[in-house]
């Protein structure tokens, strides 16, 4: 197999990170053709890359038979439609996270892609990033024995703004999904119940819309490792993201990264940097190792580092979280599913 | 107030720790008698630090006109018994913690206390310790905001003996009834709710005494914050200690203290020193302080800085987190008091 | 001005990574040829970054109208004639470090730069370093107030081959010559007087070689602040590389960057990542950034941010150090130039 | 032997810190007399740690054959006049830094000690201090192999009064021989040669007065390590002490102490504690430790930790940094001796 062609179907943020990725660091993969339904500054923007086709119907990129893999990078409600008919069109297929908020609809995503036999990855990029698959290695070698205490902290530097809030989904499927996924790729194994606890502390408004703005998180999984999850929209100083895995013969935590590794001393304070501003600049390292992985997969025909069942998964959590804090009580995972 | 005399009933580790405080530390305060149910060395010991009396009934210590304060060090069943009896004798009463499993009992001794118009200090030596009343003061002092989320990991070295485990009242009673107090004593107010959940991950013969020895239990406060307590009857690594407090405008987290500051570089790895072994290494300048603040609160007349109160919610937050854990619910404290 | 081009002279190691900076962060930049005496694989490489011409002789690059700018990457001892005849063609300069060991073919190389109007940028790429760069813009803000004492650790993960040594030109040419340029960098002024202690403590037989591996030197500035800097070219941990500036109003220090930010915790110790390998991992930011300041400096006419002086300079200190070393005693700047 | 008797000559400062020391962690040593010459206030302070006899004529405490051992605690000119009366009426010495500036006075000392049989020990606390300590024990067991590099940092948080300054002696004998001591301590042999670069940096009135208040030094050692010494008479951040020993398989490298272990994140920036104060808040362990030391060298009667040669050597490197400040040359150790 040599070069390989991709095409991007949605080309907002986050499609664009995952081109520039592409176009930077991974040679034998062109960006043949990208889709939008809205086309404004696509056209311009796309030159800049090198990318021959724009279109303003993915269908087009689908129809492509040059076409071997297509990075579904739409809206959330497009996800499952457009997944399905990638798998059917025979494209292997990199969804972005969440498939889905309804679990028939990933289901049926699965079985399509199981079906036509493709590749299909969902884009849990944290589980790329260097300090959390150190920790994953670390965990799996067996180093720090069996993992007991799971710990995420998760807070953004700044809430969304509140229209987005009333229709994100809530900060579960929204944000926390996320820490859902890396505390199942830390334990290594099924979340068996949920508590969550959580209350609009940061902004009174994202109350009003129903949801909550700081969360805590206890997840019992099947090892009988705990796993407990801190969220909040709004850390002052910034984007915090730590894990730590704690186990019977010993820890393994990461801390935050920083733009330097500098301590100044003043008369007032001894001072480092803040973490990195947000998820961008957090995360670009895993957004380039997800892409990679991906495309290996398809050219050794492996198995794609996180599956469908990992966005599956992920889902159901968020779905017992959410149910746990409206009815104040644990939920079982099979309650759910 | 000239020079303060101070009797000592229960001499086990402990009562010898707070002596040593007292003769190191406290040039006002002469340790006059000393009392234990069992004597063997411990004339020896006393002889050590110049105390004049040694008694195997702590009677003799509340006759005596000429002692001003007891510190109430012997067995936990028999705390409440004797801080009631020495506030009747009109002795100011430090008692160590917890001052008992039973409320009513507890509210007695509070009474008592009340009565007698003494001093009471309960043992939570936590409160004194150089890290924890920073992040205290920090918060106090406004600099991060309303608390949101409180994060306490304590996890000891390693397991006591089987045989002390099942005397012990569980491990929410012996061991995070100190992370109870931590909580309420970040939080600045009460706690509404409790969830726990454990495991016996460590030892299997602790699960079959019918305790746990890794939990996860989650309090909601009165002012909105949640706080979170992980615990684990051994790390491999040492005795962890770790304290963070997030608010609206920060945070504010200790690390573990540790003998040197050094950072050794080899060809293997780049270490520094574990955390300091166990609580007499990790809190003894707390222990030293909780003396100080004692004594100067009775010579100067002002509220001691650990109360009857103190002592008596941290067991309310023990007892809801042990029914959570029996019923698998979170538990609300007014099913408790 | 649209897109440039630029030929790259000499593809060995250093040569390479300077095209894959272009390849992967320059869009606007074409390298349009690459020359080598050597050409075995060149053309494999060439390919693989879509460079269209391959010569072995770097006068054909020279002639090339379009092309816009050279970088030179061949041997040491080349490139004071190949920078001088790339002036004449009128090509702007990036010239690798050293420029020569001879001051005064150095003074030819910048008078035919000036001469020619062209830009000419030498490759001290550590001034790109984002804690080095850090540390010089707290620096210039005033943060820390006037520069008193300037510290360099910078030691290296092994000593090169003893073959290496023998032509290197020594240590400080070869090494610490980066080094005396970041003293110079973070000082703001030019070097005085320099004193060197140096010993072979590594491998004997690089003292046989007549060179050392081990050294303190110690920078006098104009603005009397003073640089020590220590090397050593073997750290059984790995590449250490540290800066720090102590100044009249507090310090600003860079410690090493490391691959995770995390800690493993064990029965053992405590540990986290020894220092990046070496500099090409350490280093590899600021080899894109030099690149990218470079053309930014032709793009936009502006004075390149690491110019013939500091070539000049770097040097002119280094042969103070040696003949320090040799003489055992201070040398004036002035003694050199 | 059972309870020991000391008596403290001079009781300003840093007599008063070891009979704290004594007072507070020596149980089996009596502080039986103090003298000093000027007594405003001493009696007082005696009264409060129960010592006996108050005398402004220390022969009065040479006289007492109940005193074991005594600390020369008075002014500098007095040590070694004090020192030789003591121990030819047998008493052991502990004698502050320096015990002279003069180096046929110390052999002087050194003779008569010898001569008298007694135990000899000078006051280089920081080589009891838990970090520095650390560092040496690890080197010793050859962890990091054989001593390369030798960093010491040492920076005060403010210049002392001019009118000390101008009585001091200068900064290398008043502060920096705590650095000369540390040096050789971690060296494990003798200097050879030092150079020595200082300026009045911090304070033109410094300079005026003869001295500096920044200084960097290097001295070789016997073994071919090569030590660093910076100084500054003000880190605006305050006591700045750090020492570093690099060696052929590796480092260790110790860090300040701080008064807590907690970091701050705000908006404006993530902070740790500044350095403890100065040397009192920073030595005091080292201060306890030198005490326990010395009495326990009597007691077993084996040798002490700091001897006279170390009392002797820290000031010949003094002198020889003094010429070579003055000479702007390197001075070999022996041109002093």
């Amino acid at each position: 197999m040599g070069k390989m062609n991709v095409g991007i179907i949605g080309v907002g943020r986050i499609g664009r990170v995952h081109a520039q990725s592409i176009s930077n660091n991974i040679p034998d993969v062109t960006i043949k053709a990208v889709s939008d339904v809205r086309l404004d500054g696509v056209k311009e923007w796309a030159k800049g890359y090198g990318i021959e086709n724009v279109y303003d119907d993915y269908h087009k990129i689908l129809d492509d038979k040059e076409i071997d893999a297509v990075l579904v990078c739409s809206s959330t409600d497009t996800h499952a439609q457009i997944s399905i008919e990638a798998a059917q069109a025979g494209k292997h297929v990199f969804c972005e996270k969440p498939i889905d908020y309804d679990l028939d609809r990933i289901n049926n995503v699965l079985k399509e892609v199981e079906k036509a036999g493709v590749k299909f990855q969902v884009g849990f990029n944290r589980r790329f990033d260097h300090n959390f698959n150190r920790i994953n290695q670390v965990t799996k070698d067996g180093v720090i024995g069996d993992a007991h205490i799971i710990k995420i902290t998760s807070r953004d530097p700044e809430p969304p703004p509140i229209e987005y809030v009333k229709v994100s989904g809530g900060m579960f499927f929204d944000m926390t999904i996320h820490d859902f996924d890396m505390a199942r790729f830390q334990a290594g194994c099924e979340a068996t119940e949920v508590y969550a606890v959580g209350a609009s502390l940061v902004d009174p408004e994202i109350g009003k819309a129903g949801d909550v703005d700081t969360a805590v998180i206890t997840i019992k999984f099947e090892n009988g490792a705990i796993a407990i999850i801190d969220n909040s929209r709004k850390a002052a100083y910034g984007y915090d993201q730590r894990v730590e895995v704690f186990g019977s013969e010993g820890s393994i935590e990461a801390k935050n990264d920083t733009e330097t590794n500098t301590i100044l001393r003043t008369k007032e304070a001894v001072s480092s940097d803040k973490p990195l501003y947000f998820f961008l600049e957090r995360y670009m390292g895993s957004f380039v190792e997800e892409m990679k992985q991906f495309f290996e997969a398809i050219r050794n025909d492996t198995e794609t580092p996180v599956k469908g069942i990992d966005g599956l998964n992920a889902v159901v959590i968020a779905m017992a979280a959410k149910k746990s804090l409206e009815e104040g009580r644990p939920v079982k995972i099979n309650e759910i599913v």
